[in-house]
């Protein structure tokens, strides 16, 4: 595993606030690759006493930033995604796993399984990111 | 306006504890309907200082969450949704309605547009809820 | 309304063969709006014996692509569709409607229902396109 | 491989008209599994002389129908299904495979990739159907 690299992203991704506020961790990167934590509390709960949706949806979005920002020459900003529930979440550690999927010049597509620490699916992520310029 | 069944809803969705520390409030009931709001802070942020996707989307989310559980005597679960960003969030309350766009005995559809205090359209949110149970 | 535009549509679109060949027709155009067509007949229905997903899909995506070749400036690709089914179709007439709904430089957005001749709503269609060069 | 299902299926989806009028094959087929295929041809391609989008999402949500009726115990019927292009579609044959992501008392959840026979994406479908009735 690249450490220089998981370090430099997680050093860059400590000024997405929102994502620090939720308490989403970076666990792995590799070029086009990213895998987030979050340990389920008691503020991520919804009134059903599950996790919220907008929970799992943060992070697998926050994965599929920090995979499509593992490249220094260009700046992704995602711009359409979708998400289907199967499973609640409960307890104990959530993860997301952006894989990229298929890549044009200007267009990157990823395929987000959230999991819980049973391997369970609880939600697929879809997003896409356009490669807003190239440095 | 309906204040009876604003208060029952904001009393109800004080559950949601995730709605609750992101900090977005209702504004609005009617049945199948919900107007969300939240004012802009510094914990909303992404690395690129917009307002993060997770925030829209679980702004509109909630929106559906409270338009879908109006009625008494059904309680609906979120199943899907897609958001398309438009335009980035940058400051002041940013807003989210959900309308119910059609509906059978089981699935719940909702269109729900995301604006700013200048009505710009940030973003739309399309999702589906399924009716768990009937009481 | 423009008949010019809308002549010019139709002779374009003839190219489109696979929409020929379903029998779709372009009955009104203006720049980033059109409306689609179809007669329903024999080989448009599915096992069950309503209007196949992928005949209300064409006719909406179909839609999409002359609202967004109005231009004579630019060419564009559909990247991204998206359809919910809300009632089946059964006989008589249905119709798709783009409309514009959000553009940037590169990405434009369609929000398309699908109608039957009673005005109701068989389907929803959300379909982004990419603007893939200007001439 | 169950032969029998799999001229079962081929029997049942010869009333699919509008699946048959594309051209469209079933090739695999197991519990919660198909494979269709379609040989390109003239009727497929739309005025940029690629395959036409609505002709990809037929292909795919075919395997859906397929798939999601193996089972003689229960009717399905797809509600909500979203594509993306990724590379244009230009000859020869092309597949969609569909398999059971996840499922729940109601609903079922297929992830579809589809493919030309050099092995490329080009487009990926998801969709999810729903239970109508057990028999």
């Amino acid at each position: 595993m690249d450490t220089t690299l998981l370090q430099r992203m997680i050093e860059k991704f400590k000024r997405d606030r929102f994502a620090m506020y939720v308490g989403i961790g970076i666990l792995e990167v590799s070029p086009g690759y990213a895998k987030t934590s979050l340990e389920i509390q008691e503020h991520h709960y919804n009134g059903l006493d599950i996790v919220q949706g907008g929970v799992l949806f943060t992070l697998a979005d926050f994965a599929l930033a920090v995979a499509s920002n593992t490249s220094e020459e260009e700046t992704t900003v995602s711009i359409e995604s979708s998400i289907s529930f199967f499973k609640p979440g409960r307890s104990g550690t959530i993860y997301a796993e952006a894989r990229e999927m298929a890549r044009s010049k200007r267009l990157i597509s990823y395929d987000i399984p959230v999991t819980n620490d049973k391997g369970e699916l609880l939600a697929k992520f879809y997003g896409r990111a356009f490669v807003r310029d190239k440095r």
